[in-house]
């Protein structure tokens, strides 16, 4: 089969092998995947992973259960033991023994074909296209923002790094009733957040320590500077992303301004998809360009530049 | 009046002008008086202080309100505006406006006397002696930790740095019945939190991401490190001390792990006393030595030196 593979290059491979499913997996017929910042910062070696990329994806069950083959399907990201203390106590996602889909362990999304464990499927709503089913996986980590810390109508909310996933992030923030402000630094990001009643305002603009929640999805050491600053003395810091790597960071001012800092990571499945088929949130308008999947390679190259959404790979 | 006063040097001034008091402050005259590591920091010129110095203090009200002159008190260094947000929400120790005693913009207690405003004052019950009440402050900074997240006694509880304020700490974490643990670095360390039945601990015989609650109490980058090793994903690190400079910070671990990070500053008066009165804190072991106060430079040189603990200077 046809895959995209990252081993120190990044390349398409024509004859990969087709994955045999074992154990409880199934086997997945790729219909359309999402290319995420992650996959663009593993193909920069950030964390040595080597095989098959893609996390973002809709397929459908081409080898499993009668009553799922056939099914148009998402799936988990996370691969888990299910024994551990972390899986027993309901949180697979923090798993001991995890291996994460395309990012660590696990053959990704970026193939015609991919084994997945059956407890990871999520069947797609009829009414939720392919395009819009891709993004269930960002927008279920968008939604962990809300798991992390409580957000109230009163609250005065900040989103620095509205790229693909802060997007997200912005949208499903504005449906708590906050008072939602997303950070731009392109005409494109205000002309989008506006349209859906979020305020666009360049980081000069805004006040210091008046946010009770700023969101970072930055990935960058000024993203966390700019969040200190942003943020109101015990307000809340949730670190959406993964950063470049070890940055300085001013925990003095965390300590004495009694600051928190919430990691934050994969989200509810069942929640994104319900938001999607009610049409909650505007995905359609995030997607940047779609290529068919034997342009993979240009795929790459359309959403390593700066400011590019979302890229879509047609199977 | 004599005054240990820091103005890029530190010396002690036999004629220091006498305070007086003004709008709702009242003159104090001071008991006793204990050396805090933010005064060590604060003769390094960490924090841009010139003055008076010395925050924790045992004193007697020398005038003011007819019911409170002769009364023995402790009182709080945030002195606050009363008007901003904070205030109004009644958290005055995030005060936009505060000054803080012998460490922010305002007079303190190392000096014969010294001005507070009186609703910073809280009567020490006649049970708790003058070396005990002088454990007010930190003692109140330790409960904070308890403010800032919510301990069960299934929890494992790991606190890192246990010096003068990091004793404090683990006393009043073994008080919710969690496992406490210590981490020592001497043997005089060691032997104290036995005493207390708070299991002593070299750093590297410590299992990583086994601990609900780290608290860090070094003020050092390599602290927060060791935060990381050993708190379990989804726990929480508490930043009990301001940091050296600007540390580096593995910020994709918080965000991967979904750890929490909370910073925790001053305390509640009322409860730190209530636990002195009722000895549920021992206090007077972490007393080092005491020094009369015209010999306060030699009572620094001691708390300057390594591994020292609590130093009391008696007026």
């Amino acid at each position: 089969m046809r895959a995209l593979i990252y081993d120190g290059d990044l390349r398409l491979d024509e004859a990969a092998s087709q994955p045999v499913p074992t154990g409880d997996e199934v086997l997945l017929k790729i219909r359309r995947a999402g290319i995420c910042n992650t996959d663009l910062e593993l193909v920069e070696g950030m964390y040595g992973f080597s095989g098959i990329l893609g996390h973002e994806f809709v397929a459908e069950v081409a080898d499993g259960p009668a009553d799922w083959i056939g099914r148009r399907v998402v799936g988990e990201i996370n691969v888990v033991c299910g024994g551990c203390d972390f899986c027993q106590a309901d949180v697979p996602s923090q798993c001991r023994h995890r291996r994460a889909v395309g990012i660590h362990d696990y053959p990704g999304a970026f193939a015609e074909y991919m084994p997945l464990p059956l407890r990871n499927l999520y069947p797609v709503p009829d009414s939720v296209s392919d395009d819009a089913a891709v993004f269930t996986e960002p927008l279920a980590a968008a939604l962990q923002v809300l798991e992390a810390v409580q957000i109230s109508p009163r609250d005065r909310v900040v989103v620095l790094g509205v790229g693909k996933l802060g997007m997200l992030v912005a949208q499903v923030l504005k449906l708590t009733g906050a008072d939602v402000t997303g950070v731009v630094r392109r005409q494109k990001q205000a002309d989008l957040l506006r349209q859906w009643g979020i305020t666009a305002s360049a980081i000069d603009d805004l006040e210091s320590e008046q946010a009770q929640v700023v969101v970072d999805c930055t990935g960058q050491a000024q993203g966390f500077a700019d969040a200190l600053r942003l943020v109101r003395s015990r307000g809340t810091i949730v670190l959406k992303s993964t950063y470049h790597g070890t940055p300085q960071a001013d925990l003095t001012q965390v300590a004495v301004r009694e600051i928190r800092v919430v990691g934050s990571r994969c989200g509810p499945f069942p929640a994104a998809l319900r938001l999607l088929e009610r049409r909650l949130v505007d995905v359609e308008s995030l997607v940047d360009a779609r290529y068919p999947f034997w342009d993979a390679l240009n795929a790459f190259g359309h959403a390593q530049k700066p400011g590019a959404l979302k890229v879509l790979l047609y199977f």
